[in-house]
């Protein structure tokens, strides 16, 4: 098992608890808990989480100081698929395998999951331990510009408007950065704020995550075209036949995966200028690349 | 002119130039930015952003430093207000005379604007000048506990659910604290944390704002029967063909009426604790228990 399989293993776990554990000892309506609870434990990489803690280990402090906004980070993560899924966004009726939360809740309550989920993840933040007043109003700073109408809510805007036209390159960029993008991002810019990186660090911390950003969407389009089914868990050419814009639409699939391996030497690049003690965040690069699910 | 109707006449409209500056500055999809501000300029009595503002004036201190935190919760009522009126919560087509927004803007864009408006409330709270970072954080906390599940959220949640069944007096109350009462709390406790208000201070606001809380859900109860239609801008005796549970139907119109100069009476013993400079907030109390519509 190497050193981030370890990681990602142990913390995913307690990132999940510390979600559990806040949205269940709310004094709120059991339906209400219920439906937040129900899509916190649909599952997922985590992905965002696991950069806080991985950034504030590499940084060589205890992440668990990070454990709280990791929990908020991905509330705001899941609240953002609970209401993307609704019958008038996207209209999914599975995600992961599982009935998204308006199937089982009813879309009301599906709404308000994901608004308390959203309003919960302030919350969390204002209320953690292990941080300074100063970082905390950084960390709600960044987040609400993260998920906000600049950021993944006009995203999805964007990404709902441009539904069934053919986008340029970069349209296509824009709205990544803005659905996806500008939270990774936040992902590993909050775990350097817990660290005290200078703004220098911040930089290059926003370049690294910047550039796995883009890896991760470019690579989830390739696996859209060659992946396995049975990995991914949906079907292949899903892009295609529903008229998305993709990377290898638009470069062919040799110029996908040559902006793909661009994006990680610029994202190693970025990493080659921080003060860090291990290769947890190189690794996460590496591993976004490679991966088949 | 009283000086409480100068206040609000001069205060309404800063809170609502500093809501709308806010909002069309964000680098966001015009569509999301047009369907925030159609919402913010609804219209409506501003009445938190007020006594957010009132608390500070009436601790002598300058309340133009409460400006961007009281258009925050403006933007949080607002929220509230579009996702209360989609069709799958109150499913209504009008607010204060105008197509509510999903009428105009379509579901998607009306969900997505509440959760924007949401968003940028915290940021702006964490960007505001005239405050400590430890007052920025004492103000997301209340904030988003007051707007979240064990609040506004939750209040909503078990509105819906007690929907058609008859509620108990304490029922009924539970709902109001959560769905309106909490953030009502909130405007004022808000203004008493920028005023460097003592935690002892802090309760007696408290109380005050509890007791005007109910006192002005009492008298719009009371109006739907005895109101004046034009004035109150909606069909007397909706509540009853809404079969919705009332102070009157609970108590009776002499028992309502009782109650709500009771909490008149509460709301002022509370004020008079208070080292405060005039009488904005007793003035208030008074408009809340007098007002037609």
């Amino acid at each position: 098992m190497t050193g981030l399989t370890l990681f990602i293993e142990t913390y995913k776990k307690q990132v999940e608890e510390t979600m559990l554990d806040q949205v269940k000892e709310l004094n709120a309506p059991s339906t209400l808990r219920d439906a937040m609870v129900y899509s916190l434990e649909a599952g997922g990489k985590r992905i965002r989480p696991i950069l806080l803690l991985a950034t504030i280990d590499a940084f060589g402090l205890d992440c668990k100081i990070g454990l709280m906004p990791a929990a908020a980070l991905e509330m705001v993560h899941t609240y953002s698929l609970i209401h993307d899924d609704l019958p008038s966004m996207d209209d999914d009726d599975l995600r992961r395998g599982k009935p998204t939360n308006h199937k089982i809740f009813g879309e009301a309550h599906a709404i308000l999951a994901g608004d308390a989920l959203l309003t919960e993840s302030f919350r969390l933040i204002s209320m953690m331990d292990h941080a300074t007043a100063e970082q905390k109003v950084s960390l709600i700073t960044e987040l609400a510009t993260a998920a906000g109408a600049i950021g993944m809510v006009g995203g999805q805007v964007a990404d709902l408007e441009g539904e069934n036209s053919s986008l340029t390159l970069p349209e296509l960029e824009s709205i990544h950065e803005r659905k996806t993008g500008h939270l990774l991002i936040y992902s590993v810019i909050a775990g350097g704020i817990l660290s005290g990186a200078t703004q220098k660090q911040i930089e290059q911390l926003h370049s690294y995550a910047y550039h796995i950003g883009l890896a991760f969407q470019i690579r989830d389009d390739i696996l859209d075209v060659e992946g396995d089914e049975q990995e991914i868990g949906k079907p292949i050419g899903s892009d295609i036949s529903n008229n998305k814009s993709t990377y290898p639409a638009l470069l062919g699939m040799d110029g996908a995966k040559q902006k793909l391996e661009h994006h990680l030497i610029q994202a190693k690049e970025a990493l080659s200028h921080l003060p860090l003690q291990n290769n947890l965040l190189s690794s996460i690069a590496d591993l976004i690349v490679e991966r088949r699910s």
